[in-house]
Order: structure tokens, then C-alpha cells, then sequence
């Protein structure tokens, strides 16, 4: 089953700037991550932006919603920063995307980082789009969500179900 | 859904030891693994055993089959050595664990060595679970297979569908 | 030969905030780091501030020379922000340590953040530190500079001879 | 000043081998390990042998003390297995380097394993031949020891004076 991966940046490709002192996005990490996996799925990835989650407009979203619907793979998988990921599953599901599956997944530490949840959220996503039943879903803390049933729980920084 | 999560050594969990140049286990790293990929699943991990599976004979093979079927959950992850991973599986199918869903995986690279294909492994393996319907499986490589249906290349190092 | 640890913050210290995105400081990692080099030097280290080193001010560097001065050891190592390191270097050779070998060190990447320079130049400083004339000096990208003959190469982040 | 860095291999440069299990030497991790301690050293890297040290012969020994001398350099670093270490200080010794500073050193974790001790010895020995007067010494846990007053703890992995 042939999976599009769609990169708008987020915590999940996030690196240090060693000279500002700052984090920036470069490039994505997700060929690394999914070479480190040894992913054998056949797989297309896209960056469709690099982009900090907060910073993503109406406009941002659309390209975002756009992708996932004019793309030919019925499975669909969108990293997206943590703090907005609820907001554009939503505009993905009133997209009306018929029969795909949309997974939305993300770090809490940058993968770059070491310690981060990237990896697993990386494995975890992948193997839900794979089998879940059309619809759009975030795929975070190793569950999976449907689009208007889950928040991000700002103080915990965990998702949990509504 | 509570998973059961029934630790067996293989790669994932060895280490090395400094003093002897080998490689060896000590403790599992499951809990680690799943603390950094803030997973939030209602789980029970277990230590059946600690040992690489080209050492796996057919009472401890035999041990992992009663535990897989006398837990009380459902849903059940064994972690294991890749060599013999679908030997076990084989057993697991054989011995009619009725509506349970069964998912073995493994590592190629000891999680403690930075570069492991492990927590991928487990991210994807425990949304197989959560999802797949019952039934014995194989989780490697991002993708899932049936326990009759998928070998492990040995010159490759990955599993295949056959 | 004993030696002390003057800790002060800077990026060697610095943590990612999964809930905020920003760079802070919980504890040191010196000593998780001396532990991961097998260090066996007669060591006491001594968490003087946990700073960003733009943010160190005058009362504060003269709180850093003066525990420099006041301790027992004749070897201070002192972990440093490199933005102003050279400043601090120029504030302990002005109070006149007399026979100690004073060496400021730092890191241009957070230890916790995996690709770090940082254990380079701990095991550089400390090195230095054990065999260098008494004197003021900066250990970094494995040199050793008198602290009257360095800056930071603020577009390269590098530690140059002037 | 010029140094010149002889790679032997040792426990340092050994890399996990997926495909058998077992521990292996590729190419040597010195010149990445150098990148990443940021070091602006002028320094020269050569691959003499890439060996586990239990397995050095006297001819292989030669080998080492033959470029070590030959070489333009008067600092050189030899990276080495910590197993025998010590006799390979003790042919540097004997073979008579003159005003040459030879410093030795290893890892009890491979670098590529991410719990590693190398890149802290490394930034370590490289001070440490900078500093030193002629002479042939062991660099490890964060001291420097003379080649006739160490040796390798086999219990605790450790070096130690003698």
C-alpha cells in the first residue's frame, strides 16, 4: 500500500543553531528516522513546509489540506507540530477527503535532540495508517485519536481523548 | 484496551559490557523505550526470559505460547530476537490462542546503541496491536505480516513476505 | 591533584522544555558526564549559578571569582556560556589568583541534546587544568588560550588567538 | 603545533554488526569525533591498523612504534585498544622517540554506541600532548600516566598507577 508522508516541520525537525543559540528548522529528518527504522513500506515524502505549528495560518493550513487531498495515495501521513495538530485535523476532516486515512503525528523533543518521542510517534503513526479505516486521526503517546475527539493537554503536553 | 507486553530479550535488549568486550543482557530497556515515547496505553510488561533466540529451545519457546495465552489480556506484544521470531510465531498460531492478537518484534541494533531501529519497532508494533484483528503477526520493517506468510532474509537483515 | 568544578550554566547545561519549546536549565550534567568518561580524578564540583552567560553580570562574575579564589584547590575548572567566557577569564586574571591554573571551558551544543562538543572539552579542560603553569586560560575546539590572547569568532562560534 | 594521530582501532572504533551479532571494525569514527568536538587542532589522522589490541602481534606492535617515530610530528596521539595498552607504551618507550610526546589512548564503549567514553579520553589525550613534556604515556580516565606506572585494572576496567 503506497503511504505519502507530508512534512510541515513541527518539534519533530527541529534542530539548534549553534551560533544563536536558537531552534530552527534546516531540512526534515524523517528519511533518517524511517532509514533508522529500516522502513520498507513504499513510501513517498513531501515537504510541503517548515514551519513551527504556531505560526501556521488559514492559508498554511489549506496547502496542508490540499496535499492530502490531491495526492493519488489513499493513506496519508502528516507530521505537524504538537500545538496545532488538532486544529488542522479538523480542517482536514471538513475537507471531505472520502476514503483516505489522514494520520497526523509529532514530537514533543526534537529528533535531532536524542531523547525524542519522534521515532517511536514515527513507527506508531505509519503502522496506524496503514490499517485504520478512512478518516482522520492524530496518532500521539502511542494511541490513536478520531479528529474530534482528542485535545492536547497543554499542562502535561500529552493528548488525550474528549 | 490493556496490552500485555511480554519481554524475551533478543537484540533489543542487549548491552555491552565493558569489561568483557561481549554483548550480554542485564535489564530491559521496554520501560525506558516507552517512557521516552510518552506512551500513554494501559499496559503490563513481563519478563518471560533474557535471551538471544538462536538459543531458544522448545520448552522456552513453549513458555512464551502459555504466557501469551493465559495473560488476560487480548491484545499482546512479545519482544524477541529476530533470528527466530517467526519460529515463535509459528508456535504462537499453532497453539489456538482463539481472539487474541498476537505481535512479535525485534530489533536489529541493541536499543542502548543509539542508532536501534527499536523504538520505531515498538511505536509500530503497539498500534499493530491495538488494531490488527486477532491473530499472530510479525511487526519489522514498518509493515505487518501474517506468522505464515513472512521469513526473515538473513542476507538482508529484513523480513519479507513470502 | 585535586581539582574543583566551578559550574555556572551556559549551553553546556541547557535542557529542552518539552512544554514550552524553550531552552532552560534544570540541574548540571557534569557529573553524568564525568561518570560516562570513567573520570577518577580527585574531583569536588560546585554548582555556583546555572546562567545563561549573556544574562551574567558584574555581581555575578565576581561571585565566580570569588569562590575561584576562595577555594582550596590550586586547579579550578569553571563550565561557562562562551558568549562572555572571555570576560570571566579577564575578571579572574584581574584578582590576582596568584599560583592557581585556572581553565574556562563551555560547549557550543547542550550536552542533553546528543551531538554535543561538550564531554570533548570537559576531558580537554581537564586535562589542561592538571598541567598547565599557573594562569588564567580558555580550553576550547581542543585548544588552550591565555586569557589575554582569545576571543570568540562570533560568525564562526569559534575560539581564535588574537 | 603539528600533531599526528595514529588509529590502531581498539574497543573506540568497533561498530555493531546487524547482520551477525558480533562487533566489527568499518573505518575509524576519529575524524567525526574530531568534527564534533569542534577541534581546530592542526592535526593529521592515519589509519595504521584497524585491530582489536588482544589480537597485536609483535610485528603489528612494530608497525605502531615504527610510524610513531617516523612520522614529521613531535606530539603524537595513538588511539589502541586498552587490553594491552601498556606494552604498547612500553615498545614506544624502549624504542627511543627522543624529544617526541606520544600519548595513548582508548575507550571501554565504542564511540558508535552512544554511552561511549571516547570523545571525553579524546578531547583528554589531545590536551594532554600538547602539554606534555617528551615522553610516552597513557591517557585515560581523565589522568595521564607515565609508560612504566600503569596498568589496566582487568576488574574494574580501569587504569591506575603503579
Amino acid at each position: 500500500m503506497p503511504i505519502r508522508i507530508l512534512i510541515t516541520g513541527g518539534t519533530f525537525d527541529k534542530e539548534y543553531d549553534e551560533l544563536t543559540g536558537r531552534l530552527f528548522f534546516k531540512h526534515t529528518h524523517v528519511p533518517e528516522m524511517l532509514a533508522r527504522g529500516r522502513c520498507l513500506l513504499e513510501l513517498t515524502t513531501e515537504t510541503v513546509m517548515m514551519i513551527d505549528s504556531l505560526e501556521l495560518d488559514d492559508a498554511g493550513r489549506q496547502r496542508i489540506v490540499t496535499r492530502a487531498r490531491d495526492c493519488d495515495e489513499t493513506a496519508v501521513l502528516i507530521t505537524h507540530g504538537t500545538d496545532t495538530m488538532v486544529r488542522t485535523a479538523q480542517a482536514l476532516a471538513g475537507a471531505g477527503l472520502g476514503r483516505k486515512t489522514v494520520v497526523l503525528t509529532g514530537a514533543m523533543v526534537p529528533y535531532a535532540f536524542g531523547s525524542s518521542d519522534g521515532l517511536f510517534n514515527l513507527g506508531s503513526a505509519l503502522s496506524f495508517v496503514q490499517v485504520l479505516p478512512p478518516g482522520v486521526y492524530v496518532a500521539m503517546n502511542g494511541q490513536h485519536f478520531h479528529w474530534d475527539a482528542v485535545r492536547k493537554n497543554t499542562a502535561s503536553g500529552c493528548f488525550e481523548a474528549i
